[in-house]
């Protein structure tokens, strides 16, 4: 008997879409690389970002391009991979499709990973954003950039002494690696980079404030690094204040509360590295799935990573309210960093995978090989996770670790070069070269 | 006799404004370095812009910081000098003063440089501005940039085959220096970054139009390196249209003619190469003073680059319409490049030397050492004056002459080494790694 014309027809591919290319998405991608599925990578932006040089784009030190590659140049080995540049609005479970803003047909799929991530949270106090930008995306890098920068020049116009120094006071809020790394940096700019480069002011006289409304610094770190976290910016020249909780921002400065005790700090620029919230697609999707978000908003996700009764959706990265489950222990929560972004997408592409094999998903589980901060020229903090116990070093040796550490994970050798070029010649001259600041038309007005 | 007390202290300096820091007010400051004077250096930017290669920036070849040097840091080591950033709103020769936006007081002088420059002019056209842009600041570049990648990304999603060709049009106006740059290096960009990243198109189908209303491209050249150019980028695909005039320009594209003929050009990217106009504060500063003004605004010099009757003012670069004064020769006018600006530049500033020890000022001389133009991929014209008589040639050995010219005169030694790295592995990659498209919350929804 003949078969029918149809069966010979290649059998359709399982469709995979992917909401997000940051670290858990890019990595799913990847992860399916040479799979039999039809794969789909959403993102709003046009590149990927490495996040945990961000500040250094914000603080003038690296240009945009040497932290963020484009995705279609990423994936164009990829023929099973198709990147979509979109903004997506919601997702229907029901019907299996994810809708993108302006778009003329949502985009359906088999399976699907979302790794929409985190943005910043402001506790309910959305006022503040204006005046205390915070740090996840490019444009949020540019913005506290030319914030940084026109301070500086706005003290060196200001004849009024009491406002030149509230241009001189910048103040960041939260005092987790991003803040630890923002605070640093600025008093490196103003201690080492601008003096000379001013007439009317001296920018060394600048004051650099930590805020950080618990009792110490780098709080997912042992207590002893925190500590020495402390010492280092301490000796770099910035004014660590702990158990100190802002209550008011706006654009003449803050109002903290500390000890009992209520003062407000004139300021002009302040960064906001405080909270953290889940993408908003993180609620819409655990609405439609009957899935539970937690109090900063990510999804809660089974032991495989993906939804109660869904077995076709995994949530991953910073979206996700995940556990790490190890044999014969207590699942413990998946910290909110890059190694467990990207372990997590590589699992939930080899769960599909398994899925697609007829066997079952398997739990997660996340391998933790410590944790690294830096603090500044010279300094940084670093706790390893070891066979044979914890490795605890800080100083000189660890930002060396850090340096390279970030250096090997930048993604594609071109910027890796790059990068480690532009900080040896700021290591050398002190310099900080991407010093530029654009759309100066209506800001050199205002301020 | 005692001297009196007033006959210790030190004589008061001359106060020097600087309007603008581009080629010719960058030249005059450092030329006044070691003078007994005070500079002030006033910009709107922050930061001196290497404009040869902003077609660069444009075109995602080269990031913003590797052609942009922060002002302050070029003159840390000037003492006499102090930069400010502000807009310059009016000169008010009669009371000697620099009016800036926001300021509190105006800034006095005793000489006065003017060197505010040009922007593109769309010939009375303004609401083609924002179909068309131009390319003049960091700000336009990205602009550009942002037009070029996302227009590849909507004919990506775009099911229609008519609105997805229009979306592939891209259409340079003008075929002066910058506009064989752009139409080259898009065509570079479509036929060689681009193909094996899309799935839905391919981006060597895009076309790339060049307009040109006058007989040739490069019209400053002599005719034959008119005619290499226009070959070259025939050969790199561009779609040149000789005695083209467009006569509109909307947000569907563009409406041409040629050859008594009019037709449309369906488009969604136009890049304005157009129109130079002289900065709105050369007529200002011409209505104050009684000078006149040319065609496209620029201020007629006296032979030593002063004003008639204002010894103290000095007009220079794109702003001045000024001749050059070679003995027993007829007076020729100095074209709009880099190297006139820089020559004004150093002769303003040498002028106002002289004045101050009470010698005449000198008419200026410009030295023409020929005209360079690159036109994509090894690819390039020269054309040199020398004492043996004019030295042209084009093709792959003008592009590394063009190259290695463009890289010499960057300022600053890190520029040099950064753009040189960039531009090796761009040669031997084909990929261009600027290809970040930010603030694209609002333009992916649109476009």
């Amino acid at each position: 008997m003949t078969p029918a014309i149809d069966d010979r027809a290649p059998p359709a591919r399982p469709r995979i879409v992917i909401i997000g290319c940051g670290f858990g998405g890019l990595e799913a991608a990847r992860a399916l690389r040479t799979a039999a599925v039809d794969v789909t990578l959403v993102d709003r932006t046009n590149h990927h970002l490495f996040q945990p040089l961000l500040y250094q784009v914000a603080t003038a030190g690296l240009s945009a391009p040497a932290i963020a590659a484009p995705i279609r140049h990423l994936f164009r080995r990829q023929p099973n991979l198709t990147t979509l540049l979109g903004e997506v609005t919601h997702i229907d479970p029901a019907a299996r499709t994810v809708h993108l803003q302006g778009a003329a047909a949502p985009l359906p799929y088999d399976h699907l990973i979302v790794a929409a991530g985190a943005t910043h949270s402001y506790f309910g106090r959305d006022d503040w954003a204006e005046h205390a930008p915070g740090l996840k995306t490019l444009d949020d890098a540019f913005e506290i950039r030319r914030r940084i920068l026109l301070a500086f020049e706005a003290a060196e116009k200001e004849p009024d002494a009491q406002r030149r120094a509230a241009w001189l006071n910048f103040v960041v809020v939260g005092g987790g690696p991003t803040g630890v790394e923002m605070a640093g940096t600025l008093a490196e700019i103003a201690r080492h980079t601008l003096p000379g480069e001013f007439r009317h002011i001296d920018p060394a006289s600048a004051r650099i404030i930590l805020l950080e409304g618990g009792p110490r610094v780098l709080q997912a770190m042992p207590e002893a690094l925190s500590e020495r976290a402390r010492e280092q910016l301490a000796r770099l020249g910035v004014d660590v204040r702990l158990d100190a909780r802002v209550t008011a921002i706006d654009a003449a400065g803050l109002t903290v509360q500390a000890a009992g005790d209520t003062y407000t700090i004139p300021s002009r620029c302040v960064v906001w590295a405080a909270g953290v919230a889940a993408s908003p697609l993180g609620r819409q999707l655990a609405q439609a799935t009957g899935a539970t978000t937690d109090r900063a908003g990510r999804v809660v996700v089974q032991p495989d990573l993906t939804l109660p009764g869904h077995p076709e959706i995994s949530v991953i990265g910073d979206l996700a309210a995940a556990h790490s489950h190890a044999p014969a222990r207590q699942p413990v929560p998946v910290p909110g960093v890059s190694p467990g972004a990207k372990q997590m997408g590589r699992a939930a592409a080899a769960n599909i995978l398994r899925r697609l094999a007829g066997q079952p998903g398997q739990p997660f589980r996340y391998a933790d090989y410590g944790n690294l901060a830096t603090i500044g020229r010279n300094s940084a903090v670093v706790d390893l996770t070891s066979p044979l116990g914890p490795v605890r070093f800080s100083g000189y040796f660890a930002w060396l670790f850090w340096l390279f550490a970030h250096v090997y994970f930048l993604i594609g050798f071109r910027n890796r070069l790059v990068v480690l070029l532009d900080w040896a010649w700021a290591y050398w001259s002190f310099a900080r070269y991407a010093r530029v600041v654009t759309g100066i038309g209506n800001a050199g007005r205002d301020k």
